[in-house]
């Protein structure tokens, strides 16, 4: 058993539970859309809770970020407009914002409450938010990609809590087709697809959606992210062209920025499936 | 918090926690050696726990067995005498015993009572116990690579729990010298390396220790293991000649046994290293 001095977020589907001990509830809130709480750890710095789920913590978030930004904008020629869909927390624009190549990233977060309180404590997830190519708008992301000009983006991040509550739009057909809709040709998407190991019931519906509304290449990519269920995340790449295999390789190996965990050999590896999944992918 | 329905490790060098919904206790001893409790879950089957210390759950174990065999067999040219040191799950003697030049394979573990609970409460992992080339030791691994002929083992698998209390003495340089001499030329140690995220300060001396015996190729590689601290674990081969990297690619795509994570994309992929892990390692 864990006292109060944990705060635990208890998984049920999976019947896991991820816990993190604590110094003190640093804030608590219920904004116009969800709880919002925030937490100071003792070993994983500030903790951010979202209707009972883990959001990030500074320590691990960067798996998570980088992963979510660096492989598509590598695998895409030449992404100038980028909008990140939910990602309140800043720390996926941040990254995308490291490529020089982009000319516009757009956040399209719909809780603004979620932005002011990383600003406030998630600050270094936040450096970037004054960058002139940076707009930050707070609106629904759904209604943003159904009124979105057709191809008028390169890569659409979703950065979204899981399907349940605000964020159950983002993972269905109808909202996939605004994506094709919007993106250039060879233009990418790109979702964060749960837990490989607890989630499949989610991710390969997903996946199937994706195809179906229109998307010729999708692949998943594994990484770890102890702070979310089983500590074992995905994100899944869908493309408005038929190749998501190659990437800029040498423009990977020699990027001008720096990152924590993804290189080049680690963007190969995270396309690597265990046995598992390529069967219950079908492949 | 979580209440009396639910196992949590908490793992105070990270402040972190791995919890399972329990339904009972099906059996709680203290051996001659440690505390020994089996519970069983919810979600993930089994739970066996050493000293308060998550050893393995049904669901996720196929993770961290695989891993800590199937790469080095499929590195080492033809691995005809195999050790196990600890893993008294049987876990890895099973994935070792899948390989057909696998001609002997000894399990020496120092507490029979592992092993014997393991068979009743995780049948599954002890179906080849009684392999003809199968040899199950209750002894002190420590002990018995001391007095090991020289030269007379091709791979050394440490299967062991974190180096705290029994398992100390099989992380340091005087063990590993004893590994170095037992070796033949070729021949490849494995040892569960724990979390790169928060273990960094075993991981990093533990290699060092390694290339101090002897063994001039040393490599890390990561994969998932939810039920450890962080979801996030780690093993290292080093080796008594200079080549990890390469594999028998070919054998392991056409390999005879079914796996459920291993593969020769999955092979490859655990060797990339995180910008962080290549830092921590000075590569």
């Amino acid at each position: 058993m864990l006292d109060s001095n944990w705060f635990s977020e208890p998984h049920a589907p999976a019947g896991s539970a991820i816990s993190f001990r604590i110094k003190q509830k640093l804030h608590s809130e219920k904004s116009e859309f969800q709880q919002i709480d925030i937490y100071e750890t003792h070993d994983w710095g500030n903790l951010m809770v979202i209707d009972d789920c883990v959001m990030l913590t500074t320590r691990d978030n960067f798996l998570y970020h980088e992963m979510m930004s660096h492989p598509a904008l590598f695998v895409h020629a030449r992404a100038k407009r980028v909008i990140v869909i939910g990602g309140g927390d800043c720390g996926t624009l941040k990254e995308v914002l490291k490529h020089e190549e982009v000319e516009e990233a757009i956040q399209v977060e719909i809780d603004e409450r979620v932005t002011r309180l990383s600003e406030q404590y998630f600050p270094e997830l936040c450096t970037s938010n004054s960058d002139p190519r940076a707009k930050l708008l707070f609106i629904d992301g759904i209604k943003f990609m159904a009124e979105a000009e057709p191809e008028s983006i390169d890569v659409i991040i979703v950065d979204s809590t899981d399907p349940i509550g605000p964020a159950e739009g983002l993972f269905n057909e109808a909202f996939y087709q605004t994506c094709v809709r919007a993106l250039k040709p060879g233009g990418i998407l790109v979702q964060q697809s749960e837990s490989p190991l607890v989630h499949m019931y989610i991710l390969a519906p997903m996946r199937a959606s994706m195809k179906d509304a229109g998307f010729a290449a999708v692949r998943t990519l594994l990484f770890p992210q102890p702070a979310y269920p089983t500590g074992w995340w995905s994100c899944t790449m869908a493309r408005k062209g038929d190749d998501l295999l190659s990437f800029r390789e040498r423009d990977a190996s020699n990027k001008p920025f720096r990152t924590r965990y993804y290189n080049t050999d680690i963007h190969r590896a995270a396309m690597a499936l265990p046995e598992f999944v390529r069967e219950a992918f079908g492949e």
